[in-house]
């Protein structure tokens, strides 16, 4: 590199007019006019116009072409832009083969199986750089929240001795001579920790083989946990809501640019999200002319009708024990019914928690009566002697949330390289 | 639970004198003193001291049992403590079985493996504890660093198709019929994310199938890494610096309690670190006996010397080419010697890093010389046809940086639940 990049794009305006600047970018379009060259260059933060006069033009500028330019500010007529900059030297980088495998302009759509296919190209489109933009800022804003309101960042195991947490879609591996798996979620691991730290969060990948093709499913995904001794489902619910309003609030803030390139509207959702129990909901569908009797899950086409009449953000309370995990708490008045709780965006489940066991013989009952294995909870249950205080969780689908900030129904708008059955590569 | 907790103890004091508060936490110690009882509770902000007095005293009250106090904030005369709490209601939540597997106090010392073992209650240690409220910490800052120099965060995928960058040392899985891998590192996909989004970062778990037992290798580690277009490794060099000192700066600012109860002083690296080059280490070598010459590699024995003559952060830099990945560009006045360092604490590596190669062609040239497969990198190739600018970039061990804050040789203090070729649980 012959220069020294002095400014992002976006760092430079027509205050610095007359002042020396070095760029480094992409070639976005080039056009001629006499004896001048009018040449965008666009970086990750905005575009800027080049005009080469007195100067030999590089031949062969292909198209996303790196290059760096050194030139002067000057002001210009140019409508789109605020400056333009005065080429004194144009040094080329890396030239772009020509033709690329897509547009990255964006002018041409191409499929999201040939984009995923040339992810890094198709983050020149300026609509998919905006989206982990925003993600980017989501994860700062969650974590701000958290770190406000005390919990501690936690980072559980990923790779895992016995097939916990029901064992079913567990990717195995083999681990020097041992059988070990890929974890699902950090359930077991956040729960205890709540002994030492009391308030924990972690946000991390995490693993599930299960063979669905949707558009809401993936077999690595980025989960948001939180889990917090002392607190009542209802208290961790308050959190999710503020979490999630506050989330809103930072993306609008921070992002006005990649908002206004998606052409995205968003509004931060009306406090407090409506909380309706699961009983309401079967009565609501039985008013649809849908009959399930309590105890009955609520199955895709269900919960699309739900979608209808709650098309925004709500918490669905209070279902039946026999449709949750293990480590799951009743509520006091009647032990059929859960302190559990799922976030919902009209259909699309979000987030899902609720109040655990805390104590060791209950949740040891729980587990034998659920018909799962207790040799392989052995280390977990041994944590709940040792002082295991009562405590509420809850996990939260990072892209799902991301799909809703954006509104794309296809998780795989929002992650860089998507896993699913079909898709380990790139 | 009867109560709601109220307040974290941190958060009385003297100023709340005759209010009501409500505590939750665990009962560290209890004395009796003819009618009245001293009991002191902790939680994860610190303990409280509790007078019984008119109330029955609740039977069986073992240490580590959980605990809520309803009572009343009073002046005390007892030396340990600003304030003290007169119960007015005890409620036992959980009792802690007794004898515990480990002396959670820290009285009794308990070796490693045994706390490994009991971790949720070896976090109840206020010395542990301690560790893992600066690691929260320490993730913390080094994100904020991250942002403010315009870094946006990026999640790659930890499940990939092909054993990419080597190919040792990787664990395999199945994944839906095809054979898949565990990333060691973010490392293909950090440098294809510059060509969108310029500079990027990324703090996750990765995995190694080594079968090292020393006291700084795990087979599942956090690696924070950093990638940026349009830099040389002197750029990234002086960003890995600001980083590191921003850590010390956070970790001493805001945990001054926690550093306390570690008997830690810890003082801001002075800056700029010393920048050594491989040939100077090679000369001080020759001066202590030991006779390399360029192109050797550095053992561990000859490590262990370059520490003891520099103790402290410093950079090493301008390795042989031949010592380094493929991807690692040259000099250009120098072809035998990289663009290349690593962030050394004494004998310890802490980051590794350097400028990549963008040339295509050059890329090729190198995979192939190196002995790889360059089927294997097909995918990773194919981007560097799309523009893909000069770029540089580091990887650095968490964990390790946190043995050197905390002060311990051993990498599994810093590690909720390490996984090695013997511990694959809890």
């Amino acid at each position: 590199m012959k220069f020294k990049k002095t400014h992002d794009i976006d760092q430079i305006s027509i205050s610095l007019e007359g002042k020396q600047v070095v760029i480094g970018g992409w070639v976005e379009d080039l056009r001629k006019l006499g004896k001048m060259s009018f040449l965008t260059v666009r970086d990750v933060t905005g575009l800027a116009q080049i005009i080469v006069k007195d100067i030999a033009l590089p031949e062969d500028l292909t198209r996303q072409t790196v290059i760096m330019v050194q030139g002067v500010v000057q002001g210009t007529k140019a409508r789109d832009f605020a400056y333009e900059i005065k080429a004194e030297a144009i040094d080329i980088l890396t030239k772009a083969v020509h033709p690329l495998p897509i547009d990255p302009i964006g002018r041409l759509e191409s499929n999201i199986d040939n984009r995923l296919n040339s992810r890094a190209l198709d983050l020149r489109n300026q609509r998919v750089a905006a989206i982990f933009k925003i993600r980017s800022t989501v994860l700062a804003s969650l974590r701000k929240t958290f770190l406000e309101k005390r919990f501690i960042e936690i980072t559980t195991p990923k790779i895992i001795g016995s097939a916990s947490e029901g064992g079913a879609n567990l990717f195995s591996l083999e681990y020097f001579g041992k059988k070990a798996y890929l974890a699902q979620s950090p359930q077991l691991y956040k729960e205890q920790m709540t002994i030492g730290l009391e308030r924990v969060f972690e946000i991390a990948s995490f693993y599930r083989a299960e063979k669905s093709h949707t558009g809401r499913h993936l077999s690595e995904f980025t989960s948001i946990d939180l889990e917090a001794a002392f607190m009542d489902y209802t208290d961790v619910i308050q959190i999710l809501e503020d979490l999630v309003v506050q989330v809103f609030k930072d993306v609008i803030a921070n992002c006005q640019t990649e908002l206004a390139i998606l052409e995205r509207k968003l509004e931060v959702p009306k406090t407090p999200f409506d909380r309706i129990t699961y009983s309401q909901i079967i009565s609501e569908l039985s008013q649809k002319g849908i009959d399930l009797k309590f105890g009955d899950d609520l199955m895709d086409s269900h919960l699309k009708l739900v979608g209808e009449s709650h098309p925004g953000l709500f918490f669905l309370l209070d279902w039946p024990m026999s449709l949750k995990p293990f480590y799951i708490h009743p509520r006091d008045d009647d032990p059929k019914i859960s302190r559990s709780f799922d976030l919902q965006y009209g259909y699309l489940e979000l987030s899902s928690g609720g109040r655990r066991l805390h104590d060791p013989s209950t949740l040891k009952a729980r587990i034998a009566e659920q018909g799962l294995d207790p040799a392989s909870f052995e280390d977990h249950l041994r944590a709940f002697d040792w002082g295991m205080p009562p405590h509420s969780g809850w996990g939260m689908g990072l892209d799902r949330l991301m799909t809703v900030i954006i509104g794309t129904d296809n998780v795989r708008e929002v992650v860089l390289y998507p896993r699913d059955p079909e898709r380990l590569s790139p």
